[in-house]
Formats: structure tokens, C-alpha cells, sequence
């Protein structure tokens, strides 16, 4: 065959599709240059599990047995929502039917979903502020506007989001941590829950409830997630990272009946569904042993408070009156404030970096104006020792020094 | 807290989002009121790899050296691109630079992935004709307009595309299957592969080459793929999901170098990453013994020549002159066109499910006028027995002998 093309060969501009040409480049919190790092640096950046606590072993052995089966069903084709016997586990643990459970590659992978399947390009969108900023990063995808809504001590303000729709806003969804607020740690309650449905169902938006951190409460009293699994509109989205570890990328998303249809059709265009593999070994996991998972959890809890006092009391002794700490009653994280008016935090952060400890700077987390989120630190206690969160603790005290 | 709404509480309609509008409902191919079936029908209807041809135990081997390792590295996040043993493998393979790998969860993801990156909403794509249903589906999520492309018994035409393009055509990209394409199973000749790409160079679209049955050459020449990976306008599209197992869904893209970036702050606003502790499998498996992937190539393609013989001879056996079977250089699909002119391809798909065999019929694959698909059958062979094949061509022929 003879080609020939009618002129001389010259690269045609491509046109970038509005899609990625929303996507922005990462500025603060997750921007890799800001990682650069002492050989010896204490790094308490990401809600990380800690190793010891992630059941190894019991993946291999349940991994084992799932490739034992004949027809090998771990290795094929599965449905778009999910394999059955671990879509049933769920359901039955959030106390929802199961056609309302679509397993995903991890939460942060059920916003990005629901983003897309709920958040029309250009829409608004209200969000907690402070905000966990990975989630603003996702809301590109619908190249969202952001509405601010105020964070306090119990998460989510819902008389000042009721202030902000009864002016006017009308954003087609709300984005909020409920459990161990991400970052400012706060708990939502029951009673606020239910507030916020109410809001939702009424204005007709959709509540994005995030919860990685809600099976990881080692004080204080629960509040329920019935308000969330219950709703019309409130998209529930969970996840085994925090607890069977982030690697194995898996969580699920309890959906509203009417939205369940539009997700399923949206993740049947993208990867088709999770790792029939992954979802196996973990669904063996969760039910061949039906305490196991509560096995993993209460040792994780009990880890991850030792950690959080141990960080909590190593800052009050290596700083004393530097910061205010209030101690979580769950997650990874710990949210000081900067109690000293003298000690500026992005000197402290830098001051830090070069004493050999990173954490993430309160200013990142402000999704608009009116929080004191740049007075506070993000340090993560998820998978450092208690020795060297001590450690972590004095570099600190000695970068707060440089100030005082 | 008390909690006023101005008015009753009134469930607002809820905008769907012009993305999940533009998803249609499944027809034809991959419709699921279509698989219904007898309780021993015989399945010919995916291209799904025979589990004896798996590595199952080599994979369960892989998972616990994975997770003994100090660390559980596998447990943890990794970076959008992919862990860097996998990459560097691929890399090795594909004979490109390592930062043109993107690690995705599966071939199906990968076009997705650069369908969402490169088509902008409405834009026009250039697809074989006939063409593998599922791309098309795909392509909603881009709402786009298709233009079909002839495919003859080498792949796609190539001369015809010259044509359309200099007729005025301007696709923002083009798809086909290279190597036994699918549905019609000819291969694109290393010179049209390369004529292609100029025309892709030349005006400005990008070739998806779609590529999954790749490794399963069982007879004939080999065609080269080095015009995929040394084009900056062709997104070349491979995956393990034939070769070690569609549950891993694992997969990779070679990227141009000016898509990299794009595809990867999609991806990292989408799933974030594929599963590191299936990536941490695969890169062991395929690395710790440097030839395992060959041999396990080698038996597959040994088993796969078996079953297309045996269902060919079976075919040409039940039901002599009924069909015209061109065999196959590779794969997982026999594509025989019916032969006889009084046989009507639709009785003949439903009296063959009433006989018990179920296969795609040709009426699901033309993307536009001027195929003869619809005379055809594909009929898949990866996952049935020989014995189970011989069966379902005798069952083939009952049905061609109800219209006979």
C-alpha cells in the first residue's frame, strides 16, 4: 500500500479537554516538594496504619486459600458492585440492604464517584472548612466552586450551614468528615447527623459523609451512622484503609437507591470494578473468621491510643505552654494549636523541617476564610513509634525555641 | 440545637450531572437479560482465560514473600504511576522509558483513562467497524460522536481512514484492536501500523491501540509493536487480564510523553492508584523468576492453539458448509461468518441458546453501515473444554438444521 498525506508531516496542536485542563497542580499539602527531608527525618504526615497492626499473615493465609479453589473465581471477572460475599459483610455491618453497597478502590476513590455522579462541572459544592484538601483536589474533576462552611469543636457547623442555604446557597453537595474531623478532629453528633439530613433532603443536596477514620474510636462515645445509612441523600463512603491497610485499595460506598444506578454505570465505563482478587482475600478475611475484623480493630485502637497520649504528653513536656492539645478520642491525627502569639507557624514548620521532623502545616487545610487552621499542625501518630514520637515531640520543642 | 427549616420538608429533585446522562443503558453485547440461560448451556461468550492456565499457586507464593516483608510496603500507599518493580518491568518489555508506564487496573481502565484525557464532551472518535462493543460504552463518558472505520481481513483499513481524513475527518482519536482484532481477528501489518501513526501525527489525533490478546499469538507472524511505543500520538493499551487473570485487574498504558502528566492527575483524582499489594504480587511474580511469565505465555498459547482447532474441526464437522471459519493467529475468539445465505444469524443465535450454546452474536460489533458482522458468530474458546467445544458445535449445527 502507497500513503501518502496531502502535506508535510507537521504535529497537530492536540486539544486537552476541559477535564484535565481543570486539573491543577498540588500546591501545599501532598506537594511532593515539599518532602524533601532530613536522612533521619520523623515524618508525621499522612493517616498512615501502623504495620504491626495490618493482619499480614492472615491476608497470605486467606490470599492461599482463595487460590485454592477450583475455577479460581479470585482471578476472574466480577460484577460491577462488587462480589457477594463481601458486598453481604458490608451490608449487614452498616444495616443496609445490599444493593446499596458498591465496593471501591479505597475512599478516597467512593468521593471521586460520588463527585462525578452527583456534581454537574461548574456546580457548587459546600465543603468543611478547615477541609481535608485531597478532597477539594477530587472536586476539580467536576471543576466545582467551593462553599466554605465553618468547622468547629463537633465537626460541621449545621446551624451555620442552615444560615448559609437559607441566604441562598444551593450546592448540589456537602462534603464533611463526621468521625475524628479531618483535620480539626471534632465528632459530629447523633443529633447534628440527623440536623444535616434533614438540610440535605430539604435543599436537595447530597451529603458526601466521609468516615476512614470511624472504626479507629479509642475513647468517648460513638454517634451513630444510622442518620447517613438512612437518607436519600447522603452518599456513606467508607473504607479497609485505615485498618486492613491502603495498599490493598478497597472500600465501599453506601448509596442512596436512586443514586446506586448512575454510580454502578459510571464505574462500569472506568475500571469496571474492584480487584475480584483483592475483594476475595479480604471478604475470606471478614468472614471465615467472623471476629477477626474486631480483632484487628480493638489492637489498632489500643495502638493508636497509647500513640496519641504518648505524642499528646511529649508535646506538653518538650514545649511547655507552646500549644494547645486537645487529645482525640480516635483516628490518626493530633490538631495542637499554637498557643504562643510570638510563634509564627510557617517559621515553626520550616524550623521543624530542619530539626528533622515534617508534619502538615495548619494552612493547608483552610477551604476559605475565618478558621485559625494555619495556627494548628496536622502531626500524624499512625505509624511512629511511641519512642520516636517522643523524639518527634522534643525537635519540635527545639524548633518552637528558635521563636521564643 | 434546635433546627428550623422555612418550609415542610420537601425532597428536592436532584440534577443528574450530564456525565451520568450521557450513560445508556446496555444493549446488545454485555445486556444481561441476554444471559439467561439453560442449566447446562455451554458459554461461549467472553474472552476469559481457562483458570488451568493460571498461576494460582505461583501468585499465592508471591503474596506471602510479599507480606513478610519488613515494612508490608505492599499494605501501603504508592505513588499514581505504580510501584517501581512493575514499572521497570513493563518498561523493560515495551522497550520504552519508565516514566512513559502508567500501572492501571486493567486494559478496559486504560482506554478509559485516555478516552477521559484526550476526547473532549462531543468530540469525534474514529473506531473499527466492526468494533468491540465495551469501547463504545466507554466512550459516553466522553458523550462522543463515533466514526467507523472499516476493518478488513488485516485490522483496521487504513487506506479508507487516508480517505476519510482527507475528506475532511478530524477525530480527537482513533481505536482499534492490532493484534487479533476483536471481533473480526485479522492483525494490522507492521507497515499499516506504521502508516497509521503517520496519519495520526500528521492530523492530530491519537491512536488508542487496544491490545490485550497480544501475548497469545499461537501461529504466524508476529507484528511489531514498536510503531505504538515510538509515536507521541498513540496510547498503547495492554493488560495482564488475559494472561494472568481479569480478577488481578491489573493493567498498564504506554503514555506519549505530553499525555503522561494529563493521565496521571486524572488518575490521581479518580482511584489514586492501582492496588499496590497487587502490583507488589505481580512485580514479584514476574521478577522473582525472570522467566515464569513466558512459560506461563508459552502454555497458554499451546492451549488456546488446541481449542481453536478442536472448535473449528468441531464446526466444520457438525455442520459442513454451514460456515466460513478463517483460524485464528491468536487469541481467544473463532469469528466464522455463516455461509449459507438461507440461515438467518438472528434464529440461529436464539435457536442455538434453545439448544444450549451462547455466544456473541455478529450483530452486536458494526459501529456503523457496511460490515458483514452481522453474519458472523464470535465465539470465544479461552475457558471450555475441548470436549465441552465439540459439544456446542454439535449443539451449533442442531440449530443450523432447524432453519435448513
Amino acid at each position: 500500500m502507497s500513503l501518502t498525506v496531502d502535506a508535510p508531516t507537521t504535529r497537530s496542536a492536540r486539544r486537552r479537554p476541559d477535564l484535565v485542563s481543570a486539573l491543577r497542580a498540588p500546591q501545599g499539602f501532598g506537594d511532593a516538594t515539599l518532602r524533601d527531608r532530613a536522612p533521619d527525618a520523623i515524618e508525621l504526615l499522612g493517616g498512615i496504619p501502623d504495620p504491626s497492626v495490618l493482619p499480614a499473615d492472615e491476608l497470605a493465609a486467606a490470599t492461599a486459600r482463595v487460590l485454592a479453589r477450583p475455577g479460581l473465581a479470585a482471578l476472574q471477572y466480577s460484577r460491577t458492585q462488587g462480589i457477594s460475599p463481601l458486598r453481604e459483610w458490608v451490608a449487614a455491618r452498616e444495616g443496609v440492604p445490599v444493593e446499596r453497597v458498591l465496593v471501591t478502590n479505597g475512599g478516597f476513590h467512593g468521593l471521586s464517584l460520588a463527585v462525578q455522579a452527583v456534581v454537574e462541572r461548574g456546580a457548587t459544592v459546600a465543603v468543611d472548612n478547615p477541609v481535608f484538601p485531597l478532597f477539594l483536589r477530587g472536586l476539580e474533576l467536576s471543576d466545582a466552586r467551593v462553599a466554605p462552611v465553618p468547622v468547629g469543636a463537633h465537626g460541621i457547623d449545621v446551624e451555620a450551614l442552615a444560615d448559609l442555604l437559607r441566604g441562598g446557597l444551593r450546592p448540589a453537595a456537602l462534603y464533611t468528615v463526621p468521625d475524628f474531623h479531618n483535620p480539626s478532629q471534632g465528632t459530629l453528633p447523633t443529633e447534628q447527623r440527623r440536623a444535616l439530613v434533614r438540610l440535605a433532603e430539604h435543599y436537595g443536596f447530597v451529603v458526601l459523609a466521609d468516615n476512614p477514620y470511624r472504626e479507629l474510636r479509642f475513647r468517648g462515645t460513638p454517634q451513630d451512622v444510622e442518620p447517613f445509612n438512612t437518607s436519600s441523600h447522603v452518599v456513606h463512603v467508607n473504607t479497609f484503609t485505615k485498618t486492613l491497610g491502603p495498599g490493598l485499595r478497597l472500600g465501599w460506598v453506601v448509596l442512596p437507591d436512586d443514586l446506586a444506578a448512575d454510580v454502578a454505570a459510571l464505574r462500569a465505563r472506568q475500571d469496571g470494578h474492584s480487584s475480584t482478587f483483592v475483594q476475595a482475600v479480604v471478604g475470606e478475611l471478614v468472614t471465615s473468621d467472623p471476629d477477626l475484623f474486631d480483632r484487628v480493630l480493638d489492637t489498632a485502637r489500643a495502638l493508636y491510643r497509647r500513640r496519641s497520649d504518648a505524642l499528646a504528653d511529649a508535646l506538653e513536656a518538650a514545649a511547655p505552654g507552646a500549644f494547645r492539645v486537645e487529645r482525640p478520642e480516635g483516628g490518626l491525627f493530633l490538631w495542637p494549636e499554637i498557643a504562643d502569639p510570638d510563634v509564627d507557624p510557617e517559621v515553626l514548620a520550616a524550623d521543624a523541617a530542619a530539626e528533622g521532623v515534617l508534619y502538615q502545616r495548619g494552612s493547608f487545610f483552610p477551604s476559605g476564610p475565618g478558621t485559625d487552621a494555619h495556627r494548628h499542625l496536622r502531626l500524624s501518630f499512625g505509624d511512629t513509634s511511641e519512642a520516636r514520637l517522643v523524639e518527634a515531640a522534643r525537635r519540635l520543642g527545639r524548633a518552637v525555641r528558635r521563636q521564643r
